[in-house]
């Protein structure tokens, strides 16, 4: 503490400088997005090459942010892929919406901390009268209860630990799964994403208690595998637990039977979550809706406004049935966090992982707002209509194959020559080969993936920068890459 | 699919709308920071206050982002309880500097997802390069590398799932923790934060395999007591796994003994984890450092740079000692995942829980180059010499109760009036007045909290913004009230 340094207090950034480089910023934004189009997809960079622009120490002397905002065109937009261009095919539409940019400049300017009611009201309720607000517009019922997470990740993890606790009758307060008892046992499509995987091993239950069954033609959980496992886990003293259904798997958006999997999960006391990560905005369309029927008999379901919807990462919407059980598992209770008002607010701190909590919900509101219901619902009916297109000319076109059905806004095709159309290796060759050279040319981004064994290239619709022109030159590379990679 | 309704594209915000929004927030924020000071600390907002202003359905019609604007300094601001306010003396200092600020307006711009290198090069090459300025900064050596988490309580369930399966040689890929082999045990402090507890108990160890040792006079753990508790597990057939040293607690910042815990769980095979969560920050001043002498014995490290430091929320910053084995246990590898450069590179995504990743080392770097290591150093030193300043304060003034040494910047006092000096009852009900009083004035937030049974008024000092001046108007407000509530 005895420091002869004068103490300068804090060397912060003045208003008037904030004012200047904001606004740079806003502009610089802006102009990005409008220059978007003309940029390759992919980020042509090599491994290493943005990281030998930064020297290899932090700057002693500050004062250099002039410096750092000129860096971000000369050292960093090298090493962008474009997550917002109109041809971004790839992985999920992750649009980030200028209303939503706009939001976060607002919670990252308030700095605030919405992990008790208290430490920022507005916090709390806003998210609670937008998050009831994307109930409506998905068409859930008054008996879920949201609360924005992070990412499906995070929030599948919360239901299995939630599903943990119901089926153990709250072991964490004794023995946790230590306690030598049956073990409780996961069950879900193995074409489900991975975090669910991820979560049941994180979660403890081990991959010898995690039941991935296959799936039928169309890529759904076939259900008479699943009450054959059921049936057998039980059979060998097992207790089964928990039950995930994928709306839209992230291979191909297929649809899982969630009819019949309530039905199991009624029947065996099992724990139902739906992952409509992706899908769940689709719900915004009522005629999307049959997609999930069955819904209303899930304990949680999650999906990520930060994909297709336009509300910026990170975003996941999570709603529960039973709030209540999510605050048991989820809370402590030390003194430091309590306040006066605890018996008549939310605390949302109690209802994930995290302690701390940023002012996401700002997003949702200026996303509505600025879009509002029935522009969303256009926006993805284009979508939907642009899949449909791609899916008509995979089907009527000479050399093609198409490997999932088309329920949504993904389309999985492979070119198939053919002299080697029985040959799946050199077919595999062959469409990676495609993969890279559309990828490489910078022109569009899909990914590349493997579907039982079939490489295939599966091409993800919905930047909101996506018209049909966009779809129709994609079309136009893949068949010129097919073409010269044969 | 069949919508008749015209498709109109994206009825997104323009990019001209967009530039003037922007400018316009950029301006509201400098606005608020500059009127900071004038406004009352905690939110006078009742429960519902908030919410009761905002329509209960959401907008079918967009455009209305001009009136949502307005709305934040009618319907929002009376809710905000200000994080950033040189009287704020709660919970923890959050300073989201404007460096920061201009930081999120890039990351929220370009939108770009982190998870996987390909997925955008500079997100992943940005955060090693920072994380590695901040490791020096803190002078961590190269043994450990560092990654952006979001927040201390998800990063300490990394930490005890890493312990977890590397004492169980990875359960998860076979019967997890439902093996009925004998149970592992973790072990903290009694006054270690929430998240530990949380963290053990999530990560299904269940509360009976959960040691929380008792503390000596200054709060820290008591290495006999470990010592008999890890013997007594051993003896009892059990087996110790994971071993939490609480570098600062959140109660009283009070320093665990790490040397020696360390030497514990060299002895029996414990993974050390480090929760600096606050007071990693200040060792980037080298007269701080002797507080986590040890460090290098740790396998993993967390603390927030979001705290303290400077760089906004939500950035939260882990060093492991093998990367290898976290990625080991963090990973599942879909095929939709995987990329051509996966072997030369780091995929992130691996590193956490979550999958998505928002590029938030933008954060760390303009911080640090606005700042400068030299200014923050002096900004830490203010904020120290503050603390002792208070504390020789408490120290010298009648019927002030000082119950915690104060190695760091949070002083924990209670106010103990002659006639009640040994009713603990009463002098709990007086704090408390006192602590309602000080915040419900306005003019400075502290966090009442509950230390062995007394009530005490805890103060933490170290916002961006506060002075000594604001320091010594909370010991007038604190006389004050005091004086009002006896």
């Amino acid at each position: 503490m005895g420091s002869s340094a004068p103490v300068l207090g804090c060397r912060a950034m003045d208003a008037a400088t904030f004012r200047r480089l904001g606004h740079r910023l806003v502009d610089w934004v802006a102009d990005y997005r409008e220059t978007l189009e003309a940029r390759p997809v992919m980020s042509p960079s090599k491994p290493g090459e943005i990281r030998r622009r930064f020297p290899t120490s932090p700057p002693r002397e500050g004062g250099r942010m002039d410096e750092a905002v000129a860096q971000l065109d000369t050292h960093v937009m090298p090493g962008i892929t474009h997550w917002n261009h109109p041809s971004f095919f790839a992985y999920f539409p992750s649009n980030t919406t200028y209303a939503s940019i706009l939001a976060d400049i607002v919670a990252s300017g308030l700095g605030v901390q919405g992990m008790s009611w208290q430490t920022s009201p507005a916090a709390t309720e806003v998210e609670e009268v937008t998050m009831d607000w994307l109930r409506q517009i998905v068409g859930l019922s008054t008996a879920f209860t949201g609360v924005v997470h992070d990412t499906a990740s995070t929030a599948t993890l919360c239901a299995l630990l939630c599903a943990r606790e119901k089926v153990s009758g709250f072991a964490q307060n004794g023995k946790g799964l230590q306690s030598g008892e049956a073990p409780l046992v996961v069950y879900a499509s193995d074409q489900g994403h991975s975090s669910i995987e991820k979560a049941a091993l994180l979660a403890g239950f081990g991959k010898d208690h995690l039941r991935l069954i296959a799936t039928d033609d169309d890529h759904a959980l076939r259900l008479d595998l699943l009450e054959r496992a059921v049936a057998k886990d039980l059979a060998a003293g097992l207790r089964p637990c928990a039950l995930v259904a994928a709306i839209g798997t992230t291979g191909t958006t297929a649809v899982d039977p969630l009819v019949g999997m309530a039905d199991v999960a009624a029947r065996h006391g099992l724990w139902l979550h739906v992952d409509a990560a992706l899908a769940g905005t689709a719900m915004a369309l009522p005629e999307c809706r049959y997609l999930w029927e069955g819904v209303e008999r899930a304990d949680s379901v999650v999906f990520n406004p930060h994909k297709w919807m336009g509300v910026g990462f990170d975003f996941s919407a999570y709603y529960v049935r039973d709030p209540e059980h999510l605050i048991r598992v989820m809370s402590t209770n030390p003194s430091y966090l309590r306040t006066a008002h605890d018996s008549e607010v939310r605390n949302f701190r109690d209802w994930h992982i995290q302690l701390g909590r940023r002012f996401r919900s700002l997003k949702l509101w200026f996303f509505l707002v600025d879009e509002g219901v029935d522009a969303l619902e256009t926006r993805l009916r284009r979508d939907l209509e642009n899949a449909q297109w791609l899916k008509v000319q995979v089907d009527t076109a000479a050399g093609w194959e198409r490997l999932a059905p088309v329920p949504l806004q993904t389309v999985c095709v492979r070119h198939v020559p053919k002299e080697i159309a029985h040959d799946e290796a050199a077919l595999a060759t062959h469409n990676l080969a495609i993969a890279r050279r559309v990828n490489e040319s910078g022109n569009a981004y899909l990914t590349p993936s493997v579907l039982k064994g079939k490489q295939m290239l599966r091409l993800s619709i919905g930047s909101a920068t996506t018209e049909r022109r966009h779809v129709e030159a994609l079309w136009s590379v893949l068949n010129a890459a097919a073409a010269s990679a044969t």
